[in-house]
């Protein structure tokens, strides 16, 4: 039985996505970092960076968004939620997953989790004034061409599309411009049409 | 023809390590930082990103280390860079890598990519100062259990040990107190002893 360590609000929702679209069994286990449960022994014992998600298999933990999604890509290779027998079109599919890690995810943690690099309040002010720059410069390049339509990889949905949308929910509290964003937007309505999305929100919202 | 389009000093050095590894017939086209080349027409019609490394190949360009790491080991499978057979350990190699990229090469970019997150200088000024510390704090996870010796993943090398050494290079640089990483000392002395690393680090020197 897979576990997945996620909080509510983070990008561990591309991970529950990617297992429910999967028709994996799973269990959720919810840290409050309210309370800053991610920091707690228990679960640093888990996972020594102290973040989410973890994915827990039979086998032992695995970390890091990009490499989870094309796991459970690999696990349950019936659902395709990735070109596997390709090397090259997996091959974008990382590309574009590594970007939203790398790229994107990091823009948007400057407005909250600027402690990450400094210690100084000024220096923090000032990460968070960037956010909307940053965070919309990151998303004009997935808008004007990575970002393929209907899904990100073309016709194929695929493992790129649960962390896009997770990404893109961030853009209103990041004072991303939207108006300049319109495929995007389709993409996360199209995505919130989807049944998995769906019974994962609902599980989310409680 | 496989062309890598890297630049002397950043991590397209790991990519152009493990082509050189699986013994790929590949060109080098090298950038000029220094003139901004990378932000050429030119290059960005190549990769948007006006980043590096860009991995061009017969089917079109591929970007993003984590994701030109995976390709090199699946389109060189002899070279044996990555337990392709096995989903879960080669998650584990992912996992690493997306941690170099998403974490400890965001750690090192705010000592001299601040533009990315601000205009203001003094907040730039500001994240330069933090940079001992997260990049420090990054390592020390290397350090204490991520590297598990005497390569990355144990005794297989793979491509997590060319983006280690390659993020490792960094470390004086970045004000990182050394005495504190003596595995991961030991493992960038070992990697500079490899044939394909000599080779390649002569080819950069020029």
């Amino acid at each position: 039985m897979l576990t997945l360590h996620t909080a509510t609000g983070t990008c561990a929702l591309a991970s529950h996505i990617a297992l429910e679209e999967a028709g994996a069994e799973y269990r959720i286990a919810r840290l409050a970092f309210a309370v800053n449960e991610q920091r707690s022994p228990a679960y640093l014992a888990v996972n020594p960076k102290g973040r989410v998600p973890t994915l827990e298999t039979e086998r032992g933990p695995l970390t890091e968004t990009p490499a989870i999604l094309a796991y459970i890509a690999q696990r349950f290779p019936a659902a395709g939620l990735a070109p596997l027998a390709d090397p090259f079109a997996f091959a974008e599919v990382q590309a574009f997953n590594s970007y939203l890690c790398s790229t994107v995810h990091v823009a948007h943690a400057h407005r909250m989790r600027g402690h990450r690099w400094t210690a100084d309040p000024v220096v923090m002010e000032g990460l968070k004034r960037g956010v909307p720059k940053s965070m919309g410069e990151a998303f004009a390049l997935i808008e004007q061409g990575m970002l393929r339509g209907p899904w990100v990889m073309g016709e194929a949905y695929s493992i790129c599309d649960p962390y896009l949308f997770t990404l893109a929910r961030w853009l209103e509290g990041d004072g991303v411009e939207l108006t300049l964003l319109p495929r995007v937007l389709e993409h996360r309505q199209r995505m919130a049409e989807r049944p998995a999305v769906r019974r994962v929100l609902a599980a989310e919202a409680g």
